[in-house]
């Protein structure tokens, strides 16, 4: 067996030494690179100055990678292209390539700031930043020792780093280091089950042999199975779907609304919706997604009750009777804005996001959903959520929205999924 | 002037390079520090490893104080207290006010392990820990430059580190090196400019004497002005604010919205929107703010056609004549949601949030706002944005409309305003 591979993380940026932001690069970067198979000896947190250069001279040699983020914005402070060229002992020049990409981005001839964006070192190699302006690289020094020291650097804003580091980065780190032992990992994508709660799961459906890690992303937490055998990790993955309810963990890396989004595709459904407390969340999920215009006809936020009486025609004499938030509310929401689109199919949320508005029958965290379509009944269910915080209520309520109608319009009863929400 | 003092970080902790847990001490420890007028020179995350050794040498003698976190458990792995007696060349000794404290703790005689935890580097301080069993400690090194370097060691768990750190730790530091007044600073909130054009606008506008940062937040960059005197730093930000408009930049730490929901509070106005490309963002956002309901009445997300016609009654006629993303259809919008919701005043969004439906006339980036208000004339606002994203675009135009929002209500001309808005 080859030596254990060293890695070492420089994390570049004034605003973190002085405590303005907290920095999100450096465990990420080395929970990944552990997982291939790295030892991280060091994680540095410096400042855009002159101090990056002695820290990577102490690196090269030592290590076999160093990972940089920050420091390639277009202003002066951005000194990081400029410190591994010197280190490198090469020029930095003008990537073909990356003015390509900068002009299609910028519609326009770049200025002098994009300009030094692109300006890589001589003989390195441009890793492509599609959700920012720069670029990342990565080349090979040699250091005092003639140990090679692969140097790859990425931008500092977390979203560009993170598609680079994710999509990019760790394809080649794979490649240069010839790493395989991906074969043995089974991913999967789970919504509204708490950390914590996951976490349990994964102790309580554990298969010998199996080693499991998380990754809080957006809308979701990646859940990771690696070692033992391939069906090993999918026992355990059913063991999980089981425990926590099937419709809360997908195989494979994936969004809340995927498996909504196909079967609308495929029958060429259209869909539309009436929220009140998560005021347009789901809504603007789902017109994130490009193209959504063909499947989505749009939304009423019925967020006073004048709304629903307004814009949905629901008597007051019934909001009155029943509240706002209530089965009977939240069942006439999705069924006029069913008939007043002309929808296949459409969903509604009404609930008390907090802090305020709760009651000892209603608490905060009560909210109702209904479901109203062409071709079957109605249904309306209530989820108590924990009411951690306004902001977690409407998350969680958008979210078990996606997946209950997704549920609803494959011909499943969303009553019988959520009774078996034990962990949301 | 005495010259800057010099602070370093380190972070002591095996499970935090391996990325299993998040770092939490060392942005606090920065940013109080960085208060004090310290400057920090570098954060290091090290293994409990002999590493340390390396690290704590570079330093000694080269900055004023070292803040380490980490290694001071019971077990053989905690090896920090001997790598500090170590470095300052003394044995370790047990303490006796420690031990004492212990005794009180454990209410019982400590065991070997714990009695290891008592064992100070010879001359050092004690730092009382009344939320676990480890102490911390303080003393000087005298280095290699014969410059005295003082350490201070917290533990690693965040509870007892905090109390620590807030509690006792600074009270010792503003004692050692006799600091009685923080840092001047002057804080602004700077709307839909992208950073690189902030800087470039910061140059422009510098006033000597004065440094600046920034930082990226949610739905604003802030600006934090520095050094300088107040009137300096004043006179710094009013130039900026012409140079970028002054819609665009908000003095103190603030939101978008902040200006628009205070004029709403005072007035006691109630709002109603229409949105079409942001599917439902701005009323998100709006709604994000606990207490919404009592100016925010609904939105309709008009996403398709049909829904512009049956949700707004806007003639199909009106729409296939001036298409859905023009001036006349914004207008419509904002004029049929004020009527419907019987608001005091209304916002429109239709736009082409891209990647697809761009065409030559109206390109991907175009974005119609539309204002109605009971008391004044309506009005209609083209911004074309830079279709960097979707996402952007999107989130843009959002913020877009609450400013121009805030200026109508207010009697300003969004027209007016915009033509002025070069940088965003």
């Amino acid at each position: 067996m080859r030596q254990k591979l060293t890695a070492a993380v420089c994390i570049i940026g004034t605003e973190l030494v002085r405590g303005i932001i907290q920095d999100g690069h450096a465990r990420l970067i080395s929970a990944e690179v552990t997982t291939l198979g790295f030892s991280v000896v060091q994680i540095v947190i410096v400042p855009d100055d002159n101090g990056i250069s002695r820290i990577l001279s102490d690196f090269i040699g030592n290590v076999d990678i160093i990972f940089t983020t920050g420091g390639l914005g277009p202003t002066t402070d951005d000194i990081t292209r400029s410190v591994i060229a010197h280190a490198a002992g090469v020029d930095l020049v003008e990537d073909k390539d990356a003015r390509e990409q900068l002009v299609k981005r910028l519609k326009n001839e770049p200025g002098e700031a994009n300009l030094n964006q692109i300006r890589l070192p001589d003989g390195f190699s441009i890793i492509p930043n599609p959700v920012g302006t720069a670029p990342g690289f990565y080349g090979t020094i040699i250091g005092r020792k003639k140990k090679n020291t692969v140097i790859i650097s990425m931008p500092g804003p977390l979203v560009e780093m993170q598609e680079m580091f994710l999509n990019r980065v760790l394809p080649i780190v794979k490649q240069l280091y010839n790493i395989t032992q991906e074969q043995g990992r089974t991913e999967a994508s789970i919504f509204l089950i708490p950390e914590s709660h996951l976490e349990e799961a994964c102790r309580v459906c554990a298969v010998p042999g199996v080693e499991w890690g998380t990754r809080i992303q957006q809308l979701r937490i990646s859940l990771y199975l690696k070692s033992g055998s391939n069906e090993d990790r999918n026992r355990m993955l059913e063991k999980i779907r089981g425990y926590l309810g099937p419709e809360l963990v997908f195989p494979g890396d994936g969004m809340p609304y995927e498996s909504l989004i196909l079967y609308l595709k495929e029958q060429g459904m259209m869909i539309a919706g009436a929220e009140s407390c998560t005021g347009g969340l789901v809504s603007k999920i789902l017109t994130d997604i490009p193209g959504s215009s063909y499947w989505f006809w749009g939304t009423a936020v019925t967020y006073h009750d004048s709304a629903k009486e307004r814009l949905l025609q629901i008597s007051g004499k019934s909001l009155e009777q029943h509240g706002a938030v209530s089965c009977e509310t939240a069942l006439a929401m999705a069924e006029r804005i069913l008939h007043i689109s002309g929808s296949d199919a459409a969903y509604s949320i009404s609930g008390i996001a907090g802090p305020e508005g709760g009651t000892p029958e209603k608490p905060v965290g009560t909210v109702w959903f209904g479901f109203a379509s062409t071709d079957r009944k109605s249904t309306a269910v209530r989820i108590q959520f924990n009411a951690y915080s306004r902001g977690s209520v409407r998350h969680r309520a958008a979210l078990s929205a996606l997946l209950l109608l997704d549920n609803f319009i494959r011909g499943k009863e969303p009553l019988d999924i959520v009774d078996k929400w034990q962990y949301i």
